[in-house]
């Protein structure tokens, strides 16, 4: 029998990182104050994850201006868009296998 | 914006625990050996799991007998199944809304 939990990265499977990068992918680019609001997240917390998606590859940050607020922007990396979609293949996998009648 | 993540508890979605739940819905009970070796985890790791999972009501765990070998056997409460079935809704719902072409 397959470990029906293997096929889940836990960078990317962790709710608040998961979160994170559904919204890059929704939105495009968004910046530090945008995912701090819309996560619920401290800027400490919200920090952390950002620095593990980038250690890992998945998102860059940038930092630039938007007028004269300083803004600090994350976008996902080929990478990232990778294991994002691999994160929701194995979601279809998991909830196909589960779909199955009992055997 | 919903946050995507909000729905997913970390109690059940963290990769093992939900793999435990899962091999308990399928299997309907199975002792500490064969979830040790279907999951590959350590006697500590999977010993720490369960016991998050029976402090948090979503399985009871029994010590029996097979024959004259000692079993700890694990078995899904109404409230695990009702709290695996709500992370896979959860998984559905984020898989929705991911399916939505861009507005």
């Amino acid at each position: 029998m397959d470990h029906p939990g293997a096929d889940f990265d836990e960078s990317v499977h962790q709710p608040n990182r998961l979160a994170i990068l559904v919204v890059l992918r929704e939105a495009g680019r968004a910046d530090f104050g945008y995912l701090k609001s819309a996560l619920g997240l401290t800027d400490g917390n919200l920090g952390r994850h950002l620095v593990m998606l980038e250690n890992s590859g998945l998102i860059s940050v940038s930092k630039g201006y938007e007028g004269r607020r300083p803004r600090t922007w994350a976008v996902l990396t080929p990478r990232g868009k990778k294991a994002l979609a691999d994160e929701l293949q194995a979601m279809r996998k998991l909830l196909a296998r589960l779909d199955q009648p009992p055997s």
